[in-house]
């Protein structure tokens, strides 16, 4: 049995969203447990009357609340009985628990899990990896996406060891390409940070290191995974998702326009909603951590059930495939400096 | 009359853009004076028998070729008779002349204007400010898209009063609002950058700062102009631009999978040109240099006619303006700390 932990407070549209979405992963995975944390009076009213299997989901009590402007280390210290700390204390003391599944603040998230969960064996700093569609039908890992706004050469090897692993394991991508998000695609180009990690990257065993990407190619279809600070990973997953949507919306408006365009689109309806759901983050899952010792997944504020359905998935996978200890092994290869 | 400089080799489509995006300037700005340099033989038979004023062109021989690949202090040294670094050397000696148009290699011509052209009084360093448009039907500037990849709180800062004065004067924007790029709104988000330049952009006088801007929130159509260090700069810009054009080219090969979606297309064939026009960057004109102490305009590689009068009116509006000389006003009202 695959033992996860689902937060189910925290988002724009909790705790129905992660009821729903918890309880179409059951339906689907046969060996997967599920624990609820969150209010249990709220959570068993949600319950009463769904068809599921009573056998593998349980309800752990966690009443408080956390506010959104709330400090993350605030939360840790002063909210323990919430659906997150809780849960995360849960993930901490209980060895067959695998992981937990968070809509939760970012900030208190990465907070919680760093302190309380700690990381894999060699893993100086834990990295964000959401994934995003690619334009030729496949998919694209950025890692970092914001965990560590500040890095060095040697965080980002890291990042590139454990993104590649996440890819192979999770999303069977053979011999993952794994780029450097760069200024342009030469070797030489960037700040000393990139010209840095560059050669480390080319150094790098068991990892298909194919250069730098410029930014206008994260959609081609020509890599697996990028590596980058997570000031600029941010950047870059926020800009693609924003341009695709306020595209889609000047697209949707001009259609208004006139009479002709709009019984055109009205022909084109199937195909502008396929585009819609294609660009939705929603159906790629989460942003995992890598590199902490348990799996943690973060879900977006606004996940509804399919959003939360793909991140109990993506944890799943990540424990099954034993990604930590595979991640461990390559990183363990290295000499790292951890931070003063 | 308003000198201006057109180098006419180096980009995709030159010198043949070059020239006809000249011509069209001239034809539409009678005080405008134009100085082409590059093959003298070539840029005459390419003009001979064209419509235009010849008493406000002139052509400048330049006979060396720049390859994409040298590097750019080599350029500056090496190739004094190309059209780029003989020009950049005209602008620096004849006071008559107020800027330069280029499509050349930007670390070329960076390098070029830095060295020989030298600083606005005050201004730590240049920085590149590229124009988007926004999906609210309005323009939004981005400094530095990439002249800078490592910044301080005080180039930021100086960012912002020279994109602010920019947008201002040469756009006819009142009260420019003005962001700083962050991977959140609150004003604690980020690494010390960040924080440190948000209180210093929080006092600057004279400019509208409106907070921190997320990524996603670019195209919004909510702010004017966005600071930033160039490294993300340069993601943000490609990112947008790559975005937009990657799912444009989605949609197009869409439409050809289902008949009832050619018929639907077909409708709506004007729309979608016009979509990927707005999109064009071409329209946008060129990255300005802000903070030389002579104009300088960088257009795009790929480059067309239309792109080239862009940059050309760009390079005017900035002179006629005045906007070299209400920088440094503003930048004076500092003290900045120059660079070791």
């Amino acid at each position: 049995m695959i033992k996860i932990i689902v937060d189910c407070f925290g988002g724009d549209h909790s705790p129905d969203a992660n009821i729903d979405g918890s309880l179409s992963a059951l339906a689907k995975m046969p060996d997967l447990y599920l624990i609820l944390t969150g209010d249990e009076a709220i959570l068993k009213a949600k319950l009463e009357g769904r068809d599921y299997d009573h056998a593998r989901l349980e309800i752990v009590h966690a009443p408080e609340v956390i506010g959104c402007d709330e400090k993350p280390t605030d939360v840790i210290r002063l909210k323990k009985e919430s659906s997150m700390v809780k849960g995360i204390r849960l993930l901490r003391d209980e060895d067959e628990i695998a992981g937990m599944v968070s809509v939760g603040s970012t900030g208190a998230l990465v907070t919680a899990a760093l302190v309380r969960i700690g990381r894999l064996k060699g893993v100086i700093r834990p990295a964000f990896c959401p994934i995003l569609p690619t334009m030729a039908g496949g998919i694209v890992g950025i890692c970092d996406s914001g965990a560590n706004v500040e890095v060095t050469p040697d965080h980002l090897r890291q990042f590139a060891i454990m993104s590649s692993l996440y890819l192979e394991n999770v999303y069977n991508v053979k011999n993952p390409r794994i780029a450097l998000l760069n200024v342009g695609k030469e070797a030489e180009k960037g700040d000393d940070l990139r010209k840095e990690a560059y050669k480390l990257l080319e150094t790098t065993e068991n990892i298909n290191f194919v250069g730098n990407m410029e930014s206008r190619d994260l959609l081609s279809g020509n890599y697996d995974a990028v590596v980058c600070d997570g000031f600029s990973g941010n950047v870059l997953v926020k800009t693609t998702e924003g341009t695709a949507l306020e595209l889609l919306k000047k697209i949707k408006k001009d259609i208004f326009s006139r009479t002709i365009y709009k019984i055109g689109a009205l022909l084109m309806k199937r195909m502008f909603a396929e585009e819609k759901e294609f660009m939705n983050y929603q159906n790629y899952g989460g942003s995992v951590l890598l590199g902490t010792s348990k799996v943690v997944v973060k879900g977006h504020g606004s996940s509804k059930a399919v959003a939360i359905e793909k991140c109990i998935e993506q944890a799943y996978r990540m424990k099954v495939s034993e990604l930590g200890e595979k991640i461990e092994t390559e990183i363990l290869k290295y000499e790292h400096y951890e931070d003063a």
